[in-house]
């Protein structure tokens, strides 16, 4: 298909699908005259992989860039190339500090007691220290003691079985390009669902307590 | 205190806080000379408040301002003044579509299977529909069908359990700003933990059948 059917197929603008050329987050089609290349279903599925990213994710047009990197690259594995998305995928760089060191301490002891496969570097134990260390600021806990990632014990199990599901539901013949799709697309929509039903739980929580 | 010892009680930079005082982010200090004014713990309190929701919900200056805007209103109770909070946090503007129709159905649905105090207008309903529409384009699930709200179902026993224990964790006797900022800071903080989980979950689904 010609850009304009691009345009057409994925609802998105041409000059927004221009843009997306422009900046790498979209591969090129295949030129067929000095000013004109033809699209595929690929560039269908990655556009909207790259919405998903830049409008559910919230994520720069940087970091969205080295999560595509990932998906491209075909010298990673599946797991690492899904391990280095992941990383993008986490805002910000690490502050070293000492109520860091104790949240991370935390963060390792959660993983642990949850058996979980979670790379020693990944950049996802940062996110849940700092979110330990910001609450144990916001609430008022003393300076290197953290709030507790034990509130999430109890979830973890469901956790598990619906990241199992939904790794499992990912086609064995998918295109490694659509399976990694899948995953951060996955990761990225279903973290602000989960986002929304714990905001209606709060919701509950507080019309029971103060409405 | 003056200013410059709000920026050290905060580890806030001075420029940050008169840019937060320029955006009606921070009020004001009580004047005590022409281009002087003292800050109280109600300042320090919110300076954390204000980064909470930029930095770790990434909010717009516009978005927090009405999350603020809510909580020195003095004429909403407690819970309303929650929702408009909670309203102010879902990022975006409703769009009509079938598809979007067909999700509000399915989240109008979810709402009642858990018998959640969700308010009809509440912002939080359509958040939940975008993802269900979003993911059912990802994957491929035919428009106006969407990929289904009870894969959540298992979690909200836990969900509620947290966010009972979340919200009747606030002391009863604090201000009504400090019983605002640890709401809305908590749904903030602990929905970025609740995703670092889910995440690790993944990663350890996806070592499971990739690695």
């Amino acid at each position: 298909m010609r850009i304009g059917e691009l345009a057409t197929a994925t609802k998105v603008p041409l000059a927004t699908l221009k843009y997306y050329l422009r900046e790498g987050l979209l591969h090129p089609g295949v030129a067929t005259a000095v000013n004109q290349a033809v699209y595929d279903d690929g560039h269908v599925q990655r556009v909207r992989l790259v919405r998903a990213l830049l409008h559910m994710g919230h994520l720069s047009i940087a970091d969205a860039r080295q999560v595509i990197a990932a998906v491209d690259n075909p010298n990673l594995g599946v797991h690492d190339m899904f391990g280095v998305a992941q990383d993008a995928l986490v805002p910000g760089e690490p502050v070293e500090s000492p109520a860091m060191a104790a949240a991370m301490v935390e963060v390792d002891a959660f993983i642990r007691r949850h058996h979980l496969r979670v790379r020693p570097q990944a950049a996802v134990r940062r996110m849940l220290a700092e979110v330990l260390v910001a609450a144990s600021e916001l609430f008022g806990v003393p300076t290197g003691q953290s709030v507790g990632a034990d509130g999430w014990d109890d979830l973890m199990p469901q956790l598990l079985a619906l990241a199992e599901a939904e790794v499992g539901s990912l086609p064995d013949d998918s295109s490694r390009a659509s399976l990694m799709e899948g995953m951060v697309g996955g990761t990225v929509l279903f973290e602000v669902g989960l986002a929304a039903v714990r905001r209606m739980a709060l919701e509950h929580a507080s019309a029971e307590r103060f409405a």
